[in-house]
């Protein structure tokens, strides 16, 4: 019995058929499995059975191994398929897996691959194509059932047994008119308690939330997350459906856009995972730290213009990790909250000027509270007033200013446009740096006679 | 036409419906929206109306409003609705949901809500509520279609009819035996395509993909990713069937998990959004801010013993916030890496050791391309090749320890089951700024007589 093998045990007798050569045996056991595990075992395979076990997997199974596989082999993989069979292959992928595909190809070849799929799958996947990419129309398919406004119960599911095997979804079946706009929607639940004799106009729910196929992705996933949604319909101008969003999708995207959000953060550098080689990870991690580098000689500078009153007081520089190192750290917390918090959020005015002002306050607060802590312990190791006036007033400024700084650039980097991914975490926290260090040294010369 | 008309429009709408007492007109508007859209209007209209509003609501739309409302404003709404409907209304909400709220409620009161609910639906909540936070069982739904084996396709659909209003999902359809034991598992799509005489054992899928009741829920995350699953079983020892997670409660999970990541990374304290207030967020984001304090004194203590090098090459401390700063983002990146890999990979000592080996490599080549960077333009900036030598022998070191400091960590806490919430970003980042600290001023004094 398959189902409770382990993949080491299906792959030892898979690969004891396919040298017996009894594909009728390696069928059975495929038909026990989902398409991850038939993946999973594909490259656990050794190279010399990989291509005869392709030729055992039925085209739709060959078109699911592909978009199961990781993107490193896929190319690979693609090309040991019989090139007769290729195009059936292609026609039966989900529209935006095989849209990230042919990105990876040579025009050529891209050519040579839509050439053998049939006209009205190529020219879907090549519209898909052109959306832009992380939008709507990048990640939605063209899998759905949709009916006329003018069908009955009955008719509608005779399309549905029609469609059944095909379709990504038959959650919802979408209502359109003769102008392919989106009347309404159907539930799959909605025509089991329905009579079969009742129009679907009736009993159809005409406020569908759908989305434009330019949205972001992230938005898309914000929408269908707050509404519970297997799926949700695309529309271009005029209300035209083009498309569905599948949910599985939708858990892609969350998990893609939590992972940029994570190395905005962090400055992780593009997509690095336990994977990913020596060469192609320091590369990738590199630019922020250079980055970095060249903002520490500026943090440097600064400490140098302040050289006389470091050499009259070296105690200053023990402060220094601890103020800059709190400034930065305060700032990426608010970088962190208005970062996850932007998307799906309506950012007007009122919502901006409230966020401003509460990270104000916060940093007041725990400006004031650590000042204080500071204050106490730096005149008790110390045992200088002045020098722990310096250092805990400095604290307040700083922190109050490390809050506003990690709040008000990603907001204004937003508005503006630009690719948050500057406003990073390094970027605010080096930022910080700086502001700090010069808030510091001003306030401690000001007050240096009294520290002599 | 409600299809087209904003919150603001509807909002309006149903103010007026309200004034004139007109209920059914509110009744024929709010067929038209989903859950979400119910509760955004309950919460802008006036607080008067609300109570007003509650009334008008079918049962199961209060039920749906309490489960769509933030957890601030859920206890305030149960409390406004009438008591002998209130058993009614939460036998109808989502177990999850409502184990929720009960967790919040004094047991009292818990008593009280439980005691107005039917035997079955309090005995399921109840027992959710046995298992741990963040596990399968805990957000699991009893909501769903189960058949016994020798069913056939026919008595399984007058099943589905039946229950198609009250079940979660009826995408996927559990055939279980006598003793409960998950056997198969047929798919809604499945049964259209089958004829109605077919027995549900000869059409059914037998290599079921299920997750124990203990198993936390972002493992159950990767699997239902991984499958692109709609709903998965949940069992209990034996294989028993106790219930299914759904895909829509998955997705708040996957946000959650990576909101709790990016705690970690950032130390922002747990859940502050737009809405948090002042004294709230300060308190949640202090506690880190004062352990930095006091590791901001370790660092600044370690310099202190080295004061005597520090008075005599001032210039140390010009790169003083170069060396901390990039060490400390190095960690990051690392961890940032870790933190996100570690989800549903086996950390099998092959792939620690691999991992641990990637990021010394990693290390090693960052630290000797920055080093040779960092040496010439100190050499350029302060003229002094000693110094030069110090400062960027120093960051090879740093950035390889840092590398390895961000990888070791918290592999270490996540091998000793320790809550990895400790393993947050600034740990690693002042951890970090303690040794990179030590290195430096260490070097710097071996070579002190050179530098003067």
């Amino acid at each position: 019995m398959i189902q409770d093998m382990t993949y080491e045990e299906i792959v030892a007798r898979i690969s004891h058929l396919l040298e017996q050569e009894k594909t009728n045996g390696i069928q059975v056991i495929l038909e026990e499995l989902q398409p991850y595990d038939i993946a999973e075992i594909y490259v656990m395979l050794s190279e010399e059975q990989r291509p005869k076990f392709l030729d055992v997997l039925e085209t739709e199974q060959q078109a699911s191994l592909i978009e199961e596989i990781d993107r490193d082999e896929q190319l690979e993989l693609v090309e040991q398929i019989n090139v007769n069979d290729l195009g059936e292959v292609l026609d039966l992928m989900d529209n935006d897996d095989l849209a990230h595909l042919l990105d990876e190809v040579t025009p050529d070849v891209k050519e040579q691959y839509l050439s053998g799929m049939t006209t009205e799958e190529s020219t879907a996947v090549q519209k898909l194509m052109e959306y832009e990419a992380e939008t709507a129309g990048r990640i939605m398919t063209n899998r759905y059932v949709w009916i006329p406004e003018q069908y009955t119960v009955r008719e509608t599911v005779d399309k549905i047994k029609i469609f059944a095997e095909i379709a990504e979804s038959i959650n919802y079946i979408y209502v359109i008119n003769n102008e392919k706009q989106l009347m309404g929607v159907v539930s799959y639940r909605d025509l089991i308690l329905a009579e079969m004799d009742e129009k679907i106009a009736d009993i159809m729910f005409s406020r569908v939330i759908s989305v434009p196929v330019e949205m972001d992705q992230e938005e898309v996933a914000s929408i269908i997350e707050r509404y519970d949604f297997l799926a949700i319909p695309v529309v271009e101008e005029n209300n035209v459906l083009v498309g569905i969003i599948t949910v599985d999708d939708i858990i892609d995207v969350v998990i893609q856009e939590a992972n940029e959000d994570i190395e905005k953060l962090s400055a992780t550098g593009k997509s690095i995972d336990f994977d990913t080689k020596v060469w192609v990870a320091s590369y990738r991690r590199l630019p922020w730290l250079v980055l970095l580098l060249f903002v520490g000689l500026i943090s440097g500078s600064i400490i140098s213009q302040f050289e006389e009153t470091l050499q009259k007081v070296v105690a200053l520089s023990f402060f220094m990790p601890l103020i800059s190192g709190m400034t930065g750290n305060t700032g990426t917390q608010s970088l962190a909250v208005v970062v996850r918090g932007i998307v799906g959020q309506e950012m007007n005015k009122a919502v901006v000027t409230r966020l401003i002002l509460r990270e104000f306050g916060v940093g007041a607060l725990i400006g004031i509270t650590c000042s204080i802590l500071l204050f106490i312990i730096a005149y008790v190791w110390q045992g200088s007033l002045v020098l722990s006036f310096v250092v805990s007033s400095s604290l307040v400024f700083t922190l109050i200013i490390g809050t506003l700084a990690g709040t008000i650039i990603p907001l204004l980097l937003s508005k503006l446009k630009v690719d948050p991914a500057i406003a990073s975490g390094p970027l605010i926290t080096t930022l910080n740096d700086i502001l700090s260090l010069l808030i510091y040294f001003k306030i401690a010369t000001v007050f240096l006679h009294h520290l002599l």
